[in-house]
C-alpha cells in the first residue's frame, strides 16, 4: 500500500544524530560528568565537541558513511564523543577489548580491516603491540594533553554536520566475550540500538531524563554502549570513571549523586568489600542493576541490606541485550529480594519462549528449556558469517540464546545455566550452574564446577569438583543436597581439588574439568 | 547481511498485545477511570475484559486479522477494550465520526467494508440512520445494561488471546476532518502508533507512567487515539468523559488529580468562560497541550495566570500526528508563555524541513515555505488511493503538510497558515490566518477571514470580512495594522459582515468569501 521506501531502510537525518537531537531539544540539560578530568558538559557543549570531531573526521581524516572506525579505549568522554561523530557521518564504530591478547585484537583488527584507528593514550602500549594488517591505518589518539585530539580538535570549527542514515544501517561492530575459541563480531544496526533505548525508557515509569548513571560497564561490550545511547537518548546525565574501581565508584556516587548503576557480579562484590562501603554515602542510589551473568544473593544482600535494590537483567549481544529486567517500580524491597534470582519478564517490545533444544517446540509451563528472543532488536548477524547467523537466528526471527530457562508459575522467569552445560540424566535436564549453586550455598564449599560423565542406565549423571572444604567434609556436604536438589540432579561424586580450571575469557572451564577426570577414572565413577 | 525477515514485516506477539504487555509488566496500577459508570481498572482487569471481548470477537464474530471493525462511539471505556481487542487479533479498527451526516458516514462505510460494526448505544440513532452496504454488516452494541455488551460479555471466560502482528500490519483506518469534500480515509499501521508513543514518551522527561490524563480528543479521530495509546504503553492512566463537557472536564481535573490534557482551543475556550472555572482546584494540573490548530493567546492566558503552562502541539494523520511539541521540562513558564505561538522543534524522531512549495528545496534561513515531515511514523497511505498517497508522501519519505511555517532565529518554528490559504502579493507569500490574527488583535474585530483577490500589478492583493466593529471603526482597523503587518500584507479592502461562513467541517469558508466577493465587485475591489 505505502508508496515510500521500506521504512527500516529509509535514510533519515535524525537516526545517526542523538547528540543533534538532544541539542535541539534539551541544550542546558547536564550531559556528561567526567570526575577524573574535571569535565562537565551540557547537551549544547557536547554536540559542540561531537560536531567538531566529526567535521575533522569527515574534512580530513576523510571517513564517510560505511567506514569502519576500531576504537581501543577505557571509558572516556572522547570515546563517547567519536561514537556520535561516527552517528553523524554514518560511519561504524568498532570497539575492541584491550583484554584480549595483541594476537587476539589484532585477528579481529584484520577482520574488520577499520579505515581508521582511535585510541586511548593510557592505552598506547596495548595498541604498539598489535600487528599484521591491524597497523596498516591511520591512528588517532585522545586523552591527555599530548594527544592528537587535544592537539589538533581544540581549535576545529564547530559546524554542524549530519548525514542521512537508516535504522537498517550499522551503527556498531562490537565482539562478545568469546569463552570458546575467537570473539564473534556482531554488527549492530541503528535500528537494534534505538529500539534497546525504547526498551529501557518503557520499562522506567519515571523515564530516564532524571537519570545520572555511573558507566561501569566497559565500552568495548555492547553493555556499555547500551548503558550510554539510552541515557543520551532521554537527556539523562552519564557519570565517567575511566576503569572500574571499587572505592572510587563508591565515592563518585556520593560526590555526584547517582541514582542508578549496572554492573556485574565481581564488580558488586569488590564495592561490598571495599572498606569504604560501611561509611558511603549511598542515599542517591534508587537502584542497581545487574547483568553478564546471574548475581549470587551473597553479593546482592549488602545492597538489599542497605534498601538499595538490585535487579538481574539478561540479554544477548545477538538479541538486545535489553531482553529481560526485573523492574524495580511497583514491586516493594521485599518482592525485589524474593525475586533476586528472577529475571522479571521480557520487556515491553520482545517476545520470549521457552522451547525443547531438540524439536523447538515450546515445552509446558514450568518445564524448562531454551530461552529464545524475538524483537525489533535482532542484531544483523555475525560479521561476514552467514551460517553462524542462521544458526542463531532463524527464519521467524526467533533468536536462540543456548541459555537454559524455566518461566515459574508467578510468570517470572529464571535462567537455569548454559544449554551447553545441561547434563541428560534419565530424559532431564539438569543445569551444571543449579547443581553449583547448590553446592555453594553450603559454608564449607568456596567454589564448585560440575560436569557430565556417561553412564549406561541414565545417558549422563554429574559430577562436581569443589574448592574449601576438608576432605572429611564432603558426606555432609553431599547431605546437605538432600533438601536443595532432587535426586538426579545431586553429583554421583564430589571431588575436592584445589583450584578450579577457568577459560581464557576466566569463566569454569567445565569441558577441562570433564576431559581430565573421565581420563583420570577412564568413565568409571564410583 | 540479515538472513532474517524484513523487521518491519516479522510478526511478533507484542506488537498488537499491549494491553497484555502491561499486564504482565504492570499488572496492579491504575490504567482507566470512567467516572461516569464509577468503574476504576487496573492493567489486570483491564486485559481481562480485553480478553473476554477478543475472546468472543474471534470464536463467536469470526472476527480475523486483517478484518476490519467499524467503530461509531463516544469516548467510552468499551471502545478503547475494542481497540486493543482488535490489537490482540490482528483486526483492523476503523472509527467513524458521528458528527458526520448518516450521508456522510454511509458513504465511508460503503468504502472501509466493515465485517462488523461496534457502536454505543447512546448513538443508536446516528446508527440507525445509516444506509446502504453500511448497514450490512452485523452490528454489536455497547453502554448500558441493555447493550449486547453487557448481555453477553460479564459471563465469557478471560482467556489470554493474541496473535502474531507485524509492524508494517494497519492498526487503525482513520477519516481526516474533511474540510474539503468527503473526509479521506488514512491507513494507520501499528508501527505508526508505537513510533508516536516514543515520540511522546522521549519527549517527558520525567516518563508518561505517572501520568493521568483527561482524554478529550474524540476517539473518531487520530489525536484520541494518540492520546489513549502513548498513556496505556507506558503504564499510565486515563480519565474518560464520554463527551467534551467543560464544567464537568473542570470537576474530573479536581476529582482524578489530573496532571494533563491535550484539547483543541474552542474546548479551553469553553473552560476559562465556564463560571466553575476561577473556583475549580487545577493544582494536579501540570501541563495543556494544544492540537488540531494554532491556539490563539488569549485563550491561553487564564491557564498562564494560574500557572499551568499551555503548549502548541503540531502533527498530521498522514505524518504523526507526534511531530512537534512545546516542551514544557527545562523551560519557565515566562519562556513557555513567550514561546507560545511556536510548536518548539519536531520531536526526536521526526525530521522537518521547510521548502519552497514550488521547486521543493529548502528556503534559506527564516524564509516561510512548506512545512515537511519524516519519520517511522508516516501513515500507510489513502485507503485504495494510490494517487493522493503519492502526491502526499514523496519517495525520498518526505510528507507533504500543506502548511506555511517558517523556523525563527531561535530555533522555533511557527506554523503561519495552510498553504492553500496563502496569498501570493508581488511575490511574497502572505498567509490568509496571519492577517487574521492581526485583525482579531483590535478590539472591536471578533472574527476575521481573509482571501486573495486577482490583482493586474501584484498578482494578488489580500481582503478581509469581518464581525464585530461599527462601520465607521473600519479605518481605525485598519491604521491598527500599520504596527502588525508590513504594507504588503495589509489587505486592500476591510468589509463588515454580520457573519462569517463556515464549512461543513465548522472552519472558515474562504473560498465561499472570495467567490461572493468577486461575483459582487466584478473583480474590482475599490
Amino acid at each position: 500500500m505505502n508508496s515510500h521506501l521500506d521504512p527500516d531502510r529509509q535514510p533519515m537525518y535524525w537516526v545517526g544524530d542523538w547528540a543533534g537531537r538532544r541539542r535541539a531539544l534539551t541544550p542546558d540539560r547536564l550531559a556528561v560528568i567526567e570526575p577524573h578530568t574535571g569535565t562537565r558538559l551540557d547537551y549544547r557543549a557536547l554536540d559542540d565537541r561531537v560536531c567538531r570531531l566529526a567535521g575533522w573526521m569527515q574534512a580530513v581524516a576523510g571517513i564517510r558513511a560505511g567506514d569502519r572506525v576500531g576504537l581501543v579505549t577505557t571509558n572516556r568522554l572522547e570515546a563517547i564523543e567519536l561514537y556520535l561523530a561516527c552517528g553523524k557521518l554514518g560511519a561504524v564504530l568498532a570497539p575492541i577489548s584491550h583484554r584480549l591478547t595483541a594476537d587476539e585484537a589484532s585477528q579481529l583488527l584484520a577482520r574488520l580491516r577499520p579505515s581508521w584507528l582511535f585510541y586511548d593514550t593510557t592505552l598506547r602500549e596495548f595498541v604498539a603491540a598489535l600487528h599484521g594488517t591491524a597497523t596498516q591505518c591511520p591512528q588517532f589518539s585522545f586523552g591527555g594533553p599530548q594527544s592528537d585530539y587535544d592537539r589538533v580538535l581544540p581549535g576545529y570549527p564547530a559546524n554542524a554536520v549530519n548525514t542521512e542514515v537508516a535504522l537498517a544501517d550499522p551503527a556498531l561492530i562490537v565482539h562478545t566475550g568469546g569463552s570458546t575459541g575467537l570473539p564473534k563480531l556482531c554488527v549492530i544496526s541503528h535500528r537494534q540500538m534505538v529500539w534497546n533505548a525504547f526498551e529501557l525508557l518503557s520499562a522506567a515509569p519515571d523515564g530516564l531524563g532524571r537519570r545520572r548513571e555511573l558507566v561501569l560497564f566497559p565500552l568495548f561490550h555492547i553493555g556499555g554502549w547500551n548503558t550510554v545511547t539510552p541515557i543520551l537518548h532521554a537527556g539523562g546525565c552519564l557519570v565517567l570513571q575511566p576503569a572500574f574501581d571499587a572505592a572510587e565508584a563508591l565515592q563518585l556516587i556520593e560526590t555526584h549523586a547517582v541514582n542508578h548503576f549496572g554492573a556485574v557480579e565481581a564488580m558488586l562484590k569488590a564495592m561490598t568489600q571495599a572498606p569504604a562501603f560501611a561509611s558511603s554515602d549511598l542515599a542517591s542510589l534508587e537502584g542497581i542493576t545487574t547483568a553478564g551473568a546471574p548475581c549470587a544473593p551473597a553479593t546482592m544482600a549488602p545492597f538489599f541490606r542497605r534498601g538499595i535494590p538490585v535487579s538481574q537483567s539478561y540479554g544477548l549481544t545477538e538479541a538486545g541485550p535489553s531482553n529481560f529486567l526485573q523492574p524495580r517500580a511497583d514491586q516493594s524491597l521485599e518482592t525485589l529480594e524474593a525475586r533476586q534470582q528472577s529475571i522479571g519478564t521480557s520487556l515491553f517490545h520482545c517476545d520470549y519462549r521457552i522451547v525443547d533444544p531438540k524439536t523447538e517446540t515450546e515445552t509446558a509451563p514450568g518445564v524448562p528449556g531454551e530461552l529464545q528472543l524475538r524483537s525489533q532488536h535482532t542484531f544483523d548477524g555475525y560479521l561476514d558469517d552467514a551460517d553462524a547467523t542462521q544458526q542463531r537466528v532463524r527464519p521467524d526471527g526467533w533468536v536462540r540464546s543456548g541459555d537454559l530457562a524455566v518461566t515459574e508459575e508467578n510468570g517470572q522467569v529464571r535462567v537455569i545455566g548454559r544449554l551447553d552445560h545441561v547434563i541428560i540424566t534419565g530424559g532431564e535436564n539438569v543445569a551444571a550452574e543449579e547443581v553449583e549453586a547448590a553446592l555453594v550455598a553450603h559454608e564449607a564449599v568456596q567454589s564448585a564446577l560440575v560436569f557430565g560423565i556417561p553412564d549406561e542406565r541414565w545417558g549422563e549423571r554429574p559430577v562436581a569438583w569443589v574448592t574449601g572444604p576438608e576432605e572429611s567434609e564432603i558426606p555432609a556436604v553431599m547431605a546437605s543436597l538432600d533438601d536443595k536438589l532432587s535426586r538426579f540432579k545431586q553429583p554421583v561424586a564430589i571431588e575436592l581439588v584445589d583450584t578450579l580450571p577457568l577459560t581464557g575469557a576466566g569463566k569454569p572451564d567445565r569441558r577441562s574439568a570433564q576431559a581430565h577426570y573421565l581420563s583420570k577414572h577412564h568413565g568409571d565413577p564410583t
